[in-house]
């Protein structure tokens, strides 16, 4: 299989997480020059039409697109250890948690980074005022997800999960991408350090 | 179980379009009256700290929220017919499709009607010039998708699966309400109305 990765964006950065997790490593990694736009380039959009990465290229050719279908994908292969939960509960709550990790506080955010940031002004159509009202209401999540987190290790309960994989890595690319400190979120802060001190997070 | 839902909202109808598929009759269904916001008082905060619909509530107390959680839970009790894929490559499709349906197609809709519609004026923020331009790209993604379906009768394979569940509740709410007609895409609107043909659609 091989890996259409870059070392820049954070959706493949959580495959290459999820492998280390798993001690995955006969997969072969293709590094994308997003700054070149290699991703734009013909030979890439015969692979992913959509021109993002990650993607998974099977051994048959196969392209399996979208960073959580490659994770599941993954999971299915390598069961050991589960980041999508084993139990019926496990799995509504690795599932819950990534819904509401993703929709109240990492979508925001992201909102909140693309429409503002200087640095996206080529890449997206910028609706200043939008991104100010989606920054603001990504400041609000942080503080609900502060109280959330100060009783638990794990965001989706007593194990690490793909949920705390989706929640680590976007905290850590985009609370300073909206010129905020994680510092002034005490247990977030907490959280994010002792979730990067795994291994996998070296990659 | 219980589950919390509403007659108005496209979230806890995919529950329900779920649990008919798979026969599952023996769940209290509880209707909020969204309308006279009966899910932002006390008594369902206290359930759905989100406000939010549909919520699971199980024999033992523990809630379940956010829709795919839900159906991911009910999938793992009711395993017939399975809707996310069964074999790891079907099981990455369903996931696939069901991200690529919600990123590129479903959210640029919702977020123009969310942000034009006189409608939404109360509940939304609106930002009227950021709702017209994910219009725009919600036309483009229309065109992209009536393209994709044109040679298949499933979104995601060769079984219906919850992918199609997403596509076709969504695709019935969100193209009427961006003030467009689905039949200006012919096969999108061959697949919706193929697709609400099923006895589960009539929930």
């Amino acid at each position: 299989m091989k890996l259409y990765s870059s070392k820049l964006a954070p959706s493949p950065l959580k495959v290459l997480i999820f492998l280390a997790e798993k001690k995955v490593e006969d997969i072969e990694i293709i590094n994308l020059n997003l700054g070149e736009l290699e991703h734009k380039k013909p030979e890439y959009l015969a692979i992913a039409p959509n021109s993002r990465v990650p993607a998974l290229e099977l051994d048959d050719g196969s392209i399996i697109l979208e960073t959580t279908a490659i994770c599941r994908y993954l999971e299915s292969l390598y069961p050991e250890p589960n980041m999508f939960g084993k139990s019926p509960m496990e799995i509504a709550s690795v599932e819950m948690w990534y819904s509401r990790v993703t929709y109240e506080l990492v979508s925001p955010l992201a909102h909140g980074f693309r429409h503002t940031h200087p640095h996206m002004s080529k890449m997206e159509n910028q609706n200043h005022e939008f991104g100010l009202a989606q920054r603001e209401i990504g400041v609000k999540a942080l503080n609900t997800f502060d109280e959330i987190i100060a009783s638990r290790k794990f965001v989706a309960g007593n194990n690490f999960s793909y949920a705390d994989i989706q929640m680590a890595v976007n905290l850590n690319f985009l609370v300073r991408l909206n010129r905020l400190d994680i510092k002034d979120f005490k247990n977030l802060n907490e959280y994010v350090t002792q979730i990067f001190e795994r291994p996998s997070f070296s990659v």
